[in-house]
């Protein structure tokens, strides 16, 4: 029996954090079975870049793909969950002892996943992808990257640098994940956006299993 | 080597085709980084039952479970593409042809996939699911049902009664395919619905690959 599905995935709602200045969520009703209308019906208005979500090389690159560019199987298939020890930020120097290779979907699971999986403001101070650790990642030359808050670039440092780096390395990036379920190792992941049409960005839902180490199925 | 995954959602984009009432689809840039700003970000204004999407019970029911009721393996396994002969309805006589059990996922592919499935404007005539069909299903208690237009039940037909029979049943509704990339027979189907909180549905992307008559994998 293959391990359960979980959802990591943050909640969209009214309210939820958002990066400073970008679109709030909203819900509106514009039908309402409680109003007597035939049934309820509600318009979602968000920032493509709220909870989890997917950039697109266009969010910073100005001749970038847009999200259509984006292979279905980047988002589906065998993912690898590292725990990330330094507190601050994702550092080259750690990175090197786990013998990242081409193609590889990585998901860092920081101190975020513990103190900032619950809904609250935004943090101004979470752990993001220094540059020499972007660097690092673009030679290698990865698929995809998942990180735990909504930015792979800090909020204070690296934040465009960071993001430049690696979508000019062609890596996906898949912001806002809850990994606070997953542990380190391998994962099946299973990360789907929703098919917009020229955003530099897409919000998506993400799902996730744990593998065994030497399990080949995904 | 499994068969290719094939993108089963239809794209969302600014003038679309929308149910009549519904608000349109809209993106707006906010920040751009042709004006000089230091990235692009848009923001998205939609229905909820826009292009591909889920249907949760209170969509149609007053007490009805919203969207985080679905379980995430209600969207992801082994689904059965049925192609469906009458160029009107989905009806009861039809499906009883078709051996259908417990449990299943049910893609209906009907005319709509060929005649609706590129970018248009909004089509009243639609194939749906007539109410005997609705009951039928209902009965099977299937698991979830897909449809290759933007609703289960017709615009001038069974649209509320249909829709109430299912969602009553249990049944979750996964409307607005484009399946007209895919052959009847058994699929792998992974849809994920953004994980909105307390909405009566939520846009989705779905993807499937072909399975071999007898493959066990999913």
């Amino acid at each position: 029996m293959p391990a359960p599905w979980i959802d990591i995935s943050r909640p969209v709602q009214p309210g939820m954090a958002v990066w400073p200045g970008d679109p709030a969520t909203r819900f509106e009703r514009v039908q309402d079975l409680a109003k007597g209308d035939a049934c309820t019906v509600t318009r979602l208005s968000m920032c493509v870049h709220a909870a989890t979500h997917l950039d697109a090389p266009s969010h910073f690159l100005p001749d970038g793909k847009d999200m259509t560019a984006m292979p279905i199987e980047t988002g589906i298939g065998r993912a690898r969950v590292i725990g990330i020890e330094n507190a601050k930020a994702v550092t080259a120097a750690e990175l090197a002892g786990h013998g990242v290779r081409k193609g590889e979907r990585l998901l860092f699971q920081t101190a975020n996943s513990q103190r900032l999986a619950a809904p609250g403001p935004f943090a101004e101070d979470f752990v993001s992808i220094a540059e020499d650790a972007a660097r690092y990642l673009a030679e290698k030359r990865v698929r995809l990257i998942g990180v735990d808050y909504l930015s792979v670039g800090g909020f204070h440092d690296d934040g465009a640098a960071t993001h430049r780096i690696l979508l000019e390395a062609g890596i996906w990036l898949l912001e806002g994940l809850d990994l606070s379920g997953l542990s380190p190792g391998p994962v099946e992941l299973v990360c789907l956006p929703l098919r917009l049409v020229g955003t530099e960005g897409a919000p998506a839902r993400a799902v996730a299993r744990q593998l065994a180490r030497r399990d080949r199925r995904a």
